[in-house]
């Protein structure tokens, strides 16, 4: 049976500069996951300075604060997202999806006569 | 006055593996302006090398060729686009623009309450 055509799309949501993308969001996801930066990171196969970085930047950027950090204790501290991490990246969650069926769809639409299956 | 917000989309047409994207568009745009791959890939920055295998590789997948190669002659040789060639790329390039519109008016209907001018 014929494959259907597909569109595979990095959307990063920006105003003048870049201000949140995929990388950010799956740090983010992680850390909802596994409730610290650095194991969202390790999971990434990401040096934990950089995740700092693109998580820190991405906070400058917006002007509000993604993570809560609680430093030290127990399991040598870790990461909770803010109520705004929280529905941003619900919301880019639910975006991402939607946006990826109507790609989806309009490349059936554009493409399909130019590229039959095989 | 506040930056609308916008999306900024890397997009890949696939069916099971990657059938065309931004990279190959852009190689083949420059070949329809500028007569040659060679010169094509030199305004990317990119090898001749590596720009025929990205076409090369993409032909492959399609199934059919994108480039007619002039081997030789006095100005060292030169490629056109086949026809379907300059099919794909024209629809590419409406696909890839009524892509972004749509994108960039979900982002609004997604983001602008989240994501406040600053």
């Amino acid at each position: 049976m014929e494959q259907p055509i597909k569109v595979r799309a990095s959307l990063r949501i920006v105003r003048e500069d870049k201000l949140f993308g995929p990388g950010v969001a799956q740090l983010l996801q992680g850390v909802a996951e596994l409730g610290s930066l650095r194991r969202s990171a390790a999971r990434m196969e990401m040096s934990y300075n950089k995740a700092w970085s693109v998580v820190h930047g991405c906070e400058e950027q917006l002007g509000f604060a993604l993570l809560e950090r609680h430093i030290g204790g127990a399991g040598g501290g870790g990461a909770v997202l803010t109520e705004r991490g929280k529905q941003l990246l619900e919301r880019y969650r639910a975006f991402s999806l939607r946006a990826h069926e109507m790609l989806n769809q309009m490349a059936e639409e554009y493409f399909s006569d130019l590229l039959d299956g095989r």
